[in-house]
């Protein structure tokens, strides 16, 4: 993309005076509707060294309402950066409903860095895994703008020894900046492939000849202007539509004579008190060293826990949890999205909360809610949870690339044994907390839970993080079975 | 996604009767009304050896109006297949508008065998390409229904052996079947990293337990009838939405202070006639000798002409076929599509035209119709010229990644250079036949086709496929550009 680029362009100080007048004012009331309207936006700069980054996010946020953007400064990796996955950093800085993020260098940057730093990293791939994530925050509504400065060797040198002559500015320019000049040819390789392979429908790559700093600015803050037209115009369109097919909502997709995955379960598998004791114990005590070698080892797992309601989730992962270090894990329930949370991607809770290196995370409940609660009663449209297998596949498999282990569970009761419990706690004065009306009300709608768990178990069942379907009616037998899958993945992984 | 799937789903005779009854009528139905609504349909049917696609197929097209339908059947790869790139014989029997193809076999069992043939085949980057492809295919309103059909290792075992124990049957059995049932447990990890990785919203996967062959035919004849359906409504709901954005179609997005391109193309280069004679002579025969090495070491080469109305495409293609072999080279003139063309996506009438190992195909004018003349006339929607640089730049990484040079030229004149031609032509009888109409109607719109062509030209230029604009106000510099291009590009790929 960049060979054609011509860097020439510029602008009259007369010319760009009028423009701007014009532009950051209307910058100014775009940025009221889209709060109004709670579109998210992301503006991505990337770009050569000293190609004048800084100065145009300052040109963009100054007619801004100081409250509504966020300016975000990509850093050297942290230590707790390097602890965790690769998108965690940038999961954790999506922008939220109506508000504007800047990112100053981001994902991009970063995959370059991590490609320079290892040679075997496979840049493909982590340009597709930063399609999909593009591609999420776009379905959810978000838009991204993003901007690659573009200068020439001649002038990026020139701006370096100009920013060099001065005392003041000495330190901004570093080693590494240097060394992008020298290898100006190689770095503009390295960039044109980022922008051809990254540059998508839905978030597509703005080139801006950076020469002159007034027509760069003229021609960030026009294309902004425009792109939020675009979407305030697009998300009036949507409200239209919606409201044509109100009604529809509610569709949980039902599929002829679908693959039956629960049916086939054997309930009747139990286990008897003594046996569950002995290899209770045994099992405890290898899993406490195991947690330690994991530690040392620095291999980050999460666990997550999916059932039916009283199938056994807590008392499960009491046995987890019992005898291993409690500075080395964290248990994380999960209940419907807050205030907060609901102002973000579905998934955005979930990325702040998984371990770093080292550390086990244990999900009571998790983001397979998209596709077991929030389609069976109609909260994520059938088009939002059908997309939701692909997204979490890949979010599952881009933490397994950076070396993370997922077990999943399934705890599977049958009807009869449900009702059994619920009666029991029901009967039970210090358990009668752990039954509430909601529970009864999703018992009502077994069958339709029932489907949609079936569809999840197939569709969501990967090599790198497959589910294991726990027989449940025995909670003896239930507790081993888990703990066995447990420690033995974690041998496999550290053989 | 396969360890889930319990595969003693069966149906009784009874219920199977009633059920495939209401089904086959139904499903006649809705193939005229695909046909009626111009929608094409792909099935495709992978699975194991011996689980019943043959039997399965039949069972689909009985109720079929047999002018509507066609089977592919994947055979051994053919030698022609060979001397082109993966997807050639797959985008050459993609189905046209209201037509139903099923495919036996098709991309995913090619690139299993290829995988086998060649250990260092990227399988990753093939199943992107295959998403592609069938991103491709439903964004241009076709529906891809997916089946897989599995069946355990005994039963393909059980199977085989009744196959062998006659002899009517016995040669259906192939060796590379049992090889398939002895290392059974590899292949089926094999099939379901493919299932998961080519899962998409848009051509999901549905997994058919083909124990029982009653339930597997209801299975899938229940899923066509749903699917058809669905994408019957979807059409129906497209209609409308089409009928109220009415008028917008001529948007050609218009783009603020946008990238300009030919703006800095220096038109001012010439050459004289005694040098342009000289080297001429010299390129020529280079050509020819390099055009014979490309067709010994089996070099597939395409080369896309674009450019204004009389910018000399043609004098170009003299100049570079004068001297070569005419049995290794083809022109291709494209013009607007024909009526059988418009049946199809719009990039299939390239891909037959693609040539083979060891041959050149001259484009005049090309695919990037989509984003010139489509986009200024209104003949696409913003929507699919904005998409078509992605699919444009994958088709060409596609080739490339089978290893074919593909050279783009844009022949570049201006305004007036090409009104001096104009009346040339018009006042030269023998030249009269060359100018239209159109050509007058099309400089009208000349500041819209600068536009398309300053974005395809950033858009489009990659690495693998860059654009090469050539200054044609000379037609002797321009000719002699064109013919170094190609010679500098062959030479370095046979290096």
């Amino acid at each position: 993309m960049l060979d054609q680029i011509d860097l020439n362009q510029s602008l009259t100080k007369h010319e760009y005076k009028k423009l701007i007048e014009k532009l950051t004012k209307r910058l100014a009331y775009l940025q009221r509707e889209l709060k109004e309207k709670d579109i998210p936006v992301g503006i991505v700069m990337e770009g050569w060294s000293a190609s004048g980054k800084g100065t145009l996010i300052n040109e963009i946020i100054h007619p801004l309402d100081p409250r509504g953007f966020r300016v975000i400064s990509l850093e050297e990796e942290s230590e707790e950066e390097k602890r965790h996955s690769f998108f965690w950093p940038f999961w954790n800085t999506i922008p939220p409903k109506g508000r504007i993020h800047l990112f100053n260098n981001c994902w991009y940057t970063r995959a370059l860095e991590k490609k320079r730093k290892d040679e075997k990293r496979n840049l493909s791939i982590l340009y597709d895994e930063i399609n999909s994530f593009e591609e999420q925050l776009c379905k959810d509504h978000c838009i991204l703008i993003k901007f690659f400065l573009h200068i020439s060797k001649e002038e990026q040198k020139k701006r370096f020894e100009k920013l060099e002559s001065s005392a003041d500015t000495r330190w901004r320019v570093e080693k590494k900046d240097w060394k992008e000049n020298k290898h100006y040819e190689e770095r503009k390789e390295e960039f044109d492939r980022m922008l051809v392979e990254t540059d998508s429908p839905y978030a597509p790559w703005n080139l801006i000849e950076a020469t002159d700093k007034h027509y760069a600015s003229a021609k960030i803050l026009s294309i902004l202007v425009k792109e939020m037209e675009k979407a305030l115009d697009r998300k009036a369109k949507e409200a239209i539509d919606a409201k044509k097919s109100e009604g529809c909502e509610t569709d949980i997709g039902e599929q002829p004579l679908r693959s039956r995955i629960l049916q086939g379960v054997d309930l009747s598998k139990d286990m008897k008190k003594e046996e569950y004791k002995v290899r209770l114990e045994e099992l405890q005590k290898k899993l406490s060293m195991l947690h330690n070698r994991m530690y040392r080892e620095k291999i980050p797992v999460i666990i997550a826990l999916e059932g039916w309601d009283a199938a056994g989730k807590g008392g499960a992962i009491k046995r987890i949890t019992e005898k291993i270090d409690p500075r080395g894990y964290e248990v994380v329930p999960i209940s419907s999205p807050n205030d907060l949370e609901r102002q973000y991607h579905y998934l955005w809770r979930f990325w702040s909360k998984f371990p770093k290196t080292g550390h086990l995370t244990i999900f009571d409940r998790t983001w397979y809610g998209r596709v077991l609660v929030e389609r069976v009663e109609g909260f994520a449209t059938r088009e939002e949870w059908t997309r939701a297998y692909t997204e979490i596949n890949q979010m599952e498999e881009s933490l397994c690339q950076d070396d993370y282990v997922i077990l999943k569970f399934w705890l599977h009761i049958d009807k009869d044994e449900q009702e059994k419990r619920f009666e029991e706690r029901q009967n039970t004065p210090e358990k009668q907390w752990k039954i509430t009306e909601e529970d009864w009300r999703n018992r009502s709608k077994w069958d339709d839970y029932e489907r949609a768990v079936d569809d999840m178990l197939v569709k969501t069942s990967t090599n790198y993080a497959p589910w294991h379907i726990v027989e449940a009616n025995s909670k003896y037998y239930a507790r081993i079975k888990i703990l066995e899958t447990i420690v033995e993945a974690l041998e496999n992984k550290m053989k």
